[in-house]
């Protein structure tokens, strides 16, 4: 009698894992950092964008706009001459709330993989959806905006929790929201102990160097980690 | 041979659907008006209801709670003095990022629908998913803040397509986030022409007399279709 070696799957990967995987695999190989930029609508993901990659010295950067429909945001970007491709949830994928890794691959062969260093994800606004959805990437960013409130990183806790960090926005808006940093700054560490926090402004500049320097360190820890 | 009568079914109703008009048909023989409040976190849809709850002359109010996790907003609603009903869409409903017909019915047994005039429920934040979701209200409102900018109408077109009126909240902010309140105005009708906007601040109290108003005249005119 055989006695065949039955092997145990321990973690059952759904199909967006899989993709995940190899979307990782592909940008790995392509020497290409991936940052997943989330955060609730309006809170200034696409103005980071156009700050940071305006300042980042010697990174080639590429973008990946992710909307329900519409490409306003990659308009917005094109004036960088940065590479931008715009990628849409609706018609073609549901109208979906969130990217997901089969989204993010479907976009693979538009976008310019060797002539870019660093991919920034531009995540549809939304605080509750993009947190379940890996996409391949190699840093989470959240960005919370001082308008919002400090009680969101409890209300929406997944986000916050499946993040490497948090970056607070429209800081110059924070005293006319009477926006509590001690609080917002207790609740994020509550749900995410330990968690990196930069706060910044595009408005008056404040915190900028640190999210450009934030950026480059991402680069040079992948390329170390390759090497 | 036997001829039987065909009845073509002309719009198939999915089971939301079917949900939603039950929950109508409860409400309107409870004599109880609904409206379903939707926006993006953090535009002020707790404040508002906070301010225009306290301001309803005669209307005896109900507020249904819609969050992903925890009960911050409805411990903020307890202290007007008015039932307040939670809704968790995380666990019992899959950490949904939005508010199902289904989810308010299971939550009807909870609510005090004899004792209340108008049932406000306040959808979880989000600009996406809460529009694809009848719940059996009777009218749709949905909050931009000035802080978000005035493109989301563009990006986000489906919930101002579909709601009965869009509220401008933070107007006190619209000069220091340079809002361009034409344009905002623009893009909304572009997306619903003729749409009702109003503008508020709950901090200057702008536009309060109106929202009251609005929820004053949803009541009436729910009585004077029953009569």
């Amino acid at each position: 009698m055989h006695r065949t070696k039955v092997t145990v799957v321990e973690e059952a990967l759904d199909a967006n894992n899989t993709i995940a995987t190899a979307n990782r695999a592909d940008f790995d190989r392509a020497g290409v950092s991936v940052v997943n930029l989330m955060s609730a609508p309006g809170a200034g993901k696409t103005t980071l964008l156009e700050r940071t990659v305006r300042e980042l010295p010697g990174v080639r950067v590429g973008v990946l706009e992710g909307d329900v429909q519409g490409s306003m945001d990659a308009d917005r970007l094109a004036s960088l001459h940065v590479p931008v491709t715009q990628l849409n949830t609706a018609p073609a994928f549901g109208g979906e709330c969130h990217l997901d890794a089969n989204m993010v691959r479907t976009a693979l062969p538009s976008l310019p993989l060797d002539e870019i260093d660093l991919l920034i994800i531009e995540n549809v606004g939304n605080l509750v959806c993009p947190s379940s959805y890996d996409l391949g990437e190699e840093l989470r960013m959240v960005l919370l905006s001082t308008t919002e409130g400090e009680d969101k990183p409890l209300k929406y806790p997944t986000i916050f929790n499946g993040a490497d960090i948090a970056i607070l926005t429209k800081m110059d808006l924070a005293a006319a929201t009477e926006f509590d940093l001690a609080a917002a700054q207790r609740n994020i560490q509550r749900v995410r102990p330990g968690m990196q926090v930069l706060k910044v402004s595009s408005k008056t500049g404040q915190g900028m160097d640190m999210a450009v320097r934030l950026l480059e360190e991402t680069r040079t820890s992948m390329l170390q980690g390759l090497g």
